[in-house]
């Protein structure tokens, strides 16, 4: 039997938590100390239901570090190789995080406000120790917190339609990763076209703890004959979009240039970021190894709970599976790893050291076409 | 039924993981992104072992910062208000580090090894971040890591038997918070005389991860005879024992003032910790709120999965109940909470709030006696 969570003050619950409950929640993690919702029906049916309707996600865990002050733009450009100069007030950036060695720290989503104020939507690690270490010992004019803000993802083919319901027709055209503001009630939240699915949809950055049911309920009640449900990010979706998780897939072990994310570290404003000196070498030199899919064939596998040794033809360790799913779309397991520069090329053959046994892999691009 | 928890490579596994499972573990939460069993036959039949035998923890998850270079003491010195200047090179010190608003960033141990090379032992932030940004903002000679270290607690009244058969009669000289080597195989261990309950033991700091289960192993078959089992830090007893929990009973939002630490913010060295003007304000004013015991009295209460709050006699908002377990010593319900000063005082009455209504509560003292 699977374990269970304990469930504490410490594993922050979210202004989502009890209709998540009420929605019959069967599994969790903990992400960023906060519940994440990983399983309401089973991943399966969560992923088929996905592809076809529309699901509210509670991913208030994506929590936002406020930086704020006349300094928070240059603040921001130190923590990345990727250029924010031309960045609007009303976009959102994919940002690769990292120190200075060049190893990723988090790979968030930058919310541009203004020049003087900037909310940085993580993946899960404390980035805010970072971000206020560095702002205290360069002495920068910022304040840099966490403020009372959830972001609930409205995701699937239909997400469009709910939306349009509840806040005007006007938010289909919000382009992706633009953010505008909504009203709900006597509130106004900032609300991206993003989310952690390839199938499309929003996040709607809810500010203040309180407003999270009655938004929550608003949704369930505008999209009924939507058959809208209670989801969460899933497994084998993003898998098969080749979308990482930070700590899955990359960890500070990592470059990223390594995680793919070569794109993000173009511009001369990289010159700022700390850790600029090492990536403008991994870029001349090119990364000892990459992310990749990886397709394993054969019998099922378990869960991918310890990275999986990948080894050549010749015998030799060249990588690791961190992330692995069935996929009903491919009708074979897909996987996301990191492989060696001798053996990541496409279509190499490689062996996966499960922890039920050897399966026969295959290098794929991601992501999964 | 309780959600259970997924396990991903995300959720670290620990060097002794796979015997935890083989233990039959039931529970676990996430700390430091790494998996920390709860329960192995159930809390209460845990703690009676615990307070009887002795028990072998998989506490991998109190991850270690590596500091080291030429300004290693200077920077651990900014981190904490506690003084550090006299401390031997066999010594732990438990310290609160702090922000520039005196917050509360972790409470971990500082294990020194001499003047260039410390051991940061966590509890649940990645408060390498912080350092790591500190230090480079300061542009300090360190070098700042996790080890590859993972602690292996051996706790309970018999641990002082265990570890001398092992390792020898020398081991039960040891004093409270000193550490020292030990030998097994062909490796050399720090172990201390700590760890997270008041039965007494010690934290076997287990370099590399592959001697993980040899250990593990060797410490079951010295045990037998003396019923050693497969444990964890156990809610009840740590509760009884005044043990806080970063995370649960304080936060980023209250001073070392507020968790009754002021002991350890004295002396000249406190001015060079970041933080320290706004500490030295705290011990003049005096804190608003403290950490304080709770009993509980009346029926049974569910698991304090979020704050449960305090209120007087007028009804007022005084605080707030943080951690809580049925205690068999104390035949009663036994809590940790911040209570604001009006109403601090020992045997002052308040209500609780709990998720399944009010309850008659009584201001106590840390630890319960």
């Amino acid at each position: 039997m699977d374990p269970i969570l304990s469930i504490s003050c410490r594993t922050r619950s979210t202004p989502f938590t009890r209709r998540v409950t009420e929605a019959g929640v069967k599994g969790y993690t903990v992400y960023n100390h906060m519940l994440l919702p990983t399983v309401f029906d089973s991943v399966v049916a969560d992923y088929v239901h996905l592809k076809k309707h529309v699901q509210v996600w509670d991913v208030a865990c994506e929590r936002q570090v406020e930086i704020k002050g006349p300094d928070a733009s240059k603040l921001v450009q130190m923590l990345t190789p990727r250029n924010l100069q031309n960045m609007g007030e009303d976009q959102c950036y994919y940002i690769p995080v990292v120190d200075e060695n060049g190893g990723m720290l988090n790979d968030p989503v930058a919310v541009k406000h203004n020049d003087n104020r900037w909310w940085i939507s993580l993946a899960d690690s404390d980035l805010m120790y970072w971000i206020k270490g560095l702002a205290l010992g360069r002495k920068l004019k910022v304040d840099v917190f966490e403020p009372d803000v959830s972001p609930l993802a409205i995701q699937g083919p239909k997400s469009n339609e709910l939306m349009a319901r509840l806040f005007g027709d006007d938010i289909k055209e919000l382009k992706f990763f633009r953010h505008r503001k909504i009203r709900f009630g006597d509130n106004e939240f900032t609300v991206a076209r993003s989310g952690y699915s390839v199938q499309g949809g929003f996040e709607i950055y809810v500010e203040n703890t309180k407003n999270g049911e009655q938004l929550w309920d608003a949704l369930f009640e505008a999209g009924e004959d939507l058959n809208v449900r209670a989801g969460c990010p899933n497994l084998i979706e993003r898998i098969e979009g080749g979308l990482l998780s930070y700590g899955n897939d990359m960890t500070i072990e990592n470059t990223p240039y390594e995680c793919g994310l070569g794109k993000f570290c173009k511009g001369d404003a990289a010159k700022d970021c700390i850790g600029a000196d090492v990536l403008q070498k991994e870029l001349e030199n090119g990364p000892k190894r990459q992310i990749r899919g990886i397709v394993i064939n054969g019998d099922a596998t378990p869960p991918c709970r310890d990275p999986w040794p990948l080894v050549n033809a010749e015998g030799k360790p060249v990588g690791q599976v961190t992330s692995a799913a069935w996929s009903p779309a491919f009708n074979t397991h897909v996987a996301i790893g990191m492989v060696d520069k001798s053996d990541w090329k496409i279509g190499n053959q490689l062996t996966v050291q499960t922890s039920d046994g050897d399966r026969a892999g295959e290098v794929r691009n991601l992501p999964f076409v």
